[in-house]
């Protein structure tokens, strides 16, 4: 079994904000991560950028599916829309390893209504067309991009992660509080509804209240 | 427009835990609050034994149907499987007014998975079976009941309130703040997916981190 501390994080989607927080912070902390992206030429530019904010780091870039290929852990944060494909690219180099989806099915223009797919949340239907030979993990959905890139900036929302596989959500677990994060280990991978549907309520929040970030914490821990 | 500070309450299942909690800290707040079950003498009971805790207070028992007749506001407190017989049986007494629906769809034995209805969340369902009529509003899902009897201990659970009808959701943000707890305006119906949901994954997390009440803040409001 990879020891998480030590993995090689692939980051598919690490040229946006979500999925480039992320890959930042875990490579503040030392481990080797590659971005992934739809041309390896987007992707090495926006580890360039990545390297620099860092001042002389070792990301690196990559199509999508070699930086699955090459990576321990890979972490799918691309628009709803692209969600499906770009698993559907990555699969042969996904057996054995988790795959963290942090997916959020926002449905443009209401982005602050919650609107599920058919069958409850985003990420069972990875699972399933994954087969139980992936460890599909769901988290990070409710982390606001804009807090993950201050890198010395405490994060006032706790991450839920959900998985069938307990054991794979205790080492996402791990892997969250490692770049400053509170996580939890939430239960079956059908918990994810509630990761999901919260981004949504979170918006709504936002918008109701006129605060630029607003996040959740679990009580009584 | 009914004031929320001078409505009588009636709470239907208030012979239950969760609402028997509610019931009696609106009771301790000076509303008039009428429990409501299936037979007015189980209310009436739970009424007395209500009153006896707080020291003669005036809440009252009487069938749901006619505690609905006789309230402002109504609170449906019933377990799932009782939530839509127990709306058909009152409906008649709720035109015009608000009904917070407080019920958690949850599905023994598996209770710390979420298993929402098909289409959603369970309160649209009761939304489209009473029609635009009745201002439906879901609120207090997550908050244990445990606490909600303990009249001086402070809830470390916010209220997320949903509706459809907005100010309906500010009437019950209002009505939630008397009881000393923290509420939010969360949209519009269908974000009750999150709320339903919630008590699920927070089973999960008081049984996975051995804790007997977990809950939630909303932080950055």
């Amino acid at each position: 079994m990879q020891n998480e501390a030590l993995a090689t994080i692939a980051v598919l989607g690490g040229t946006g904000k979500e999925g480039g927080g992320l890959a930042l912070r875990w490579a503040h902390k030392g481990h080797k991560v590659i971005i992934g992206s739809r041309t390896a030429e987007r992707a090495q530019e926006a580890a360039d950028a990545m390297n620099a904010t860092l001042g002389g780091g070792s990301v690196v870039g990559a199509a999508n599916p070699d930086a699955a290929a090459q990576a321990d852990i890979i972490v799918l944060a691309v628009p709803y829309a692209a969600q499906q494909s770009t698993v559907k690219d990555v699969a042969d180099a996904l057996a054995g390893k988790i795959l963290i989806d942090v997916t959020v099915p926002l449905v443009p223009p209401k982005v602050s209504r919650v609107q599920l797919p058919d069958g409850g949340s985003a990420v069972e239907a990875v699972q399933k067309m994954l087969g139980e030979g992936v460890r599909v993990v769901s988290a990070f959905q409710n982390i606001s991009a804009h807090h993950l890139t201050k890198l010395d900036e405490e994060i006032e929302c706790d991450v839920l992660v959900c998985a069938d596989d307990s054991e794979a959500a205790d080492q996402v677990v791990a892997l969250a509080q490692e770049i400053g994060l509170r996580a939890w280990n939430a239960g079956p991978l059908c918990n994810s509804v509630v990761a999901e549907g919260l981004t949504s309520v979170l918006i709504a929040l936002n918008r109701r209240y006129k605060v630029p970030g607003s996040g959740i914490r679990i009580t009584g821990v």
